[in-house]
């Protein structure tokens, strides 16, 4: 690579970068120009015109600090990317443009940027989205851990979004597949834990399994992505704004066995695992096996299975049966059983 | 504070905060919505609907990792927002919505997290601007520096924004006020080279100032804000965006004796310090008097002067007649003296 993008041979990021200088300037058209080709970026003004945009506007943003940064199934620029998008889909729109600012600790490989860049602009691309603006920030040797990445992200909709809050009792409640993935293989690679496995993060894009469903957005009642705080804190922070219980089946929740046997292992609970591909939908009883049989034909889908059900009881909370027939609490946990998880 | 907004009596920000679990939850809705206050937030999902928005779509983002994070005239809450105001501003168009990205280090202090916030929310009223949506999160001690806040930032225009590539040969070139204040008051504050001064960082929201003299918005063929890297390198940035040349005199160029003594004392050239609060206008010369009495109306650019004057001499470049009657290439500077001032 020195050399080839790079006039000035430098192999590492330096504060120069960060500077709104030369070096920045060369740093911008030689990585993010390049890589996220489009014409508002390159007229290299401090913002992008991206038109008319008609309906309404969904607006979102997520900073992405995960250790590490590169892991099996993805790393932080997919992951950012990913992130955004997944955010503005729960909604019910379309996804169209993403903003993205860097956080870059001096010393960090261009090598490492640059295949951060191209994993952004290879997720971007595939869902149809533009990375039309951004910033680049360096900061001295340990002031920051390698990387950080906010991105940002405008979608449209027409009508109403999906909100968290419209969960009614009757509800079927789908996961669309295999819970506790990412949030194990990041544990996996996690400096002082390493332990084996062939887990990999589902670190995915979302729309398309979103526009597999969309038909049915009337009868879609709430949607969201179970990130941090896995599903168990998802089904809590809808029954919290629905208003509603959730009951849940243990054994009807997709889990992989490495997942168990993992979390078995480290003391953990998979239904508080971080996913990064998964998404959970709160729909009407009358759609809820059309909805399960269109999720399944899409390959983010295909383990998708109906875990429970929506009730009226008060005051809200999640309920889980457990397969020794008993009937748990699924409370919110106070905190986060690992940091850095995205 | 303690006990008094929070229920957890705790000083400092730990990494449960970051953890999407119910410590994250009352951080959320102890600081920010009561903050922030607005429908789009207080829904708590993972995107603000904003609604229909006319116009052209201007979108911007900026990361803030300024040390020390509060300084004489701002802090890093005020300065995120003022930011990603003027950004938009600088394309003629008006702010409206921003999203907040905050990454804490473990540790920071509750307190000056809700003196950010306030100073965030203040400053976004004081535009119209609302704050929609947001993410926290925390790293653990020594990962990053205090607190780090990305802002994104969406506008609306109507017709075509002014952008840095329209400057044309016989513009005059405005700058509202004097330069460098913003570089030399963080320097004075800045760690093992603290000095004392009585300035003021000049960090402000530019909307007003933009707002009184858009009606000219046909004449003004570039404008930018001077940040990073100072009015030396937007000048350098817009002749090459424009391709023409710029003549600029020293003698007219606004600086106070305290921006021109500590520039002296430390070796540093006050055209390349960072401002926060300024603006440069090329105008067309037939209405650049009237811009000028327009901007001196209002009292963030109370001080501006026309410092010079767009050629078409090509290669572009940016030349600065000296007090002692010589010209000299102001040319576009590696890399920045001082790393993290915005």
């Amino acid at each position: 690579m020195k050399g080839q993008e790079f006039s000035v041979s430098e192999d590492v990021i330096t504060l120069s970068h960060g500077s709104g200088g030369l070096v920045s300037r060369e740093l911008i058209n030689n990585v993010f120009v390049k890589k996220f080709s489009n014409a508002a970026l390159s007229r290299l003004d401090d913002f992008a015109n991206v038109g008319k945009v008609g309906g309404n506007l969904i607006f979102t943003t997520d900073s992405y600090v995960i250790d590490p940064i590169f892991f099996p199934g993805g790393d932080i620029g997919k992951l950012s990317v990913c992130g955004t998008i997944n955010d503005i889909c729960m909604s019910g729109a379309i996804p169209l443009f993403i903003s993205v600012g860097l956080i870059i600790e001096e010393g960090f490989l261009i090598e490492d940027l640059l295949k951060i860049s191209r994993s952004m602009a290879a997720t971007a691309r595939r869902s149809g989205v533009r990375i039309v603006c951004g910033d680049t920030k360096v900061v001295d040797r340990g002031k920051a851990d390698k990387i950080f990445i906010n991105t940002a992200g405008i979608g449209k909709i027409d009508g109403s979004p999906i909100y968290g809050s419209g969960a009614m009792p009757g509800d079927a409640v789908i996961v669309s597949g295999f819970v506790g993935d990412h949030g194990v293989s990041i544990l996996s690679r996690r400096s002082g834990l390493e332990f084996s496995t062939s887990l990999k993060s589902d670190c995915a894009a979302l729309d398309g399994l979103v526009k597999d469903i969309i038909e049915f957005k009337n009868d879609i009642h709430a949607m969201r992505d179970p990130t941090r705080g896995g599903i168990a804190t998802l089904l809590n922070e809808v029954a919290k704004q629905s208003g509603v219980s959730v009951f849940i089946d243990e054994k009807d929740i997709p889990i992989r066995d490495e997942v168990n046997a993992a979390c078995e292992m480290l003391g953990l609970d998979p239904l508080y695992l971080a996913n990064e591909g998964k998404l959970v939908v709160f729909a009407d009883k009358r759609v809820a096996t059309e909805v399960l049989s269109l999720m399944r034909k899409n390959k983010l889908g295909k383990d998708a299975a109906n875990i429970g059900e929506v009730t009226d009881m008060i005051p809200p909370r999640v309920y889980c049966r457990t397969q020794l027939g008993t009937t748990r609490l699924l409370d919110m946990l106070s905190g986060e059983q690992f940091p850095r998880i995205c």
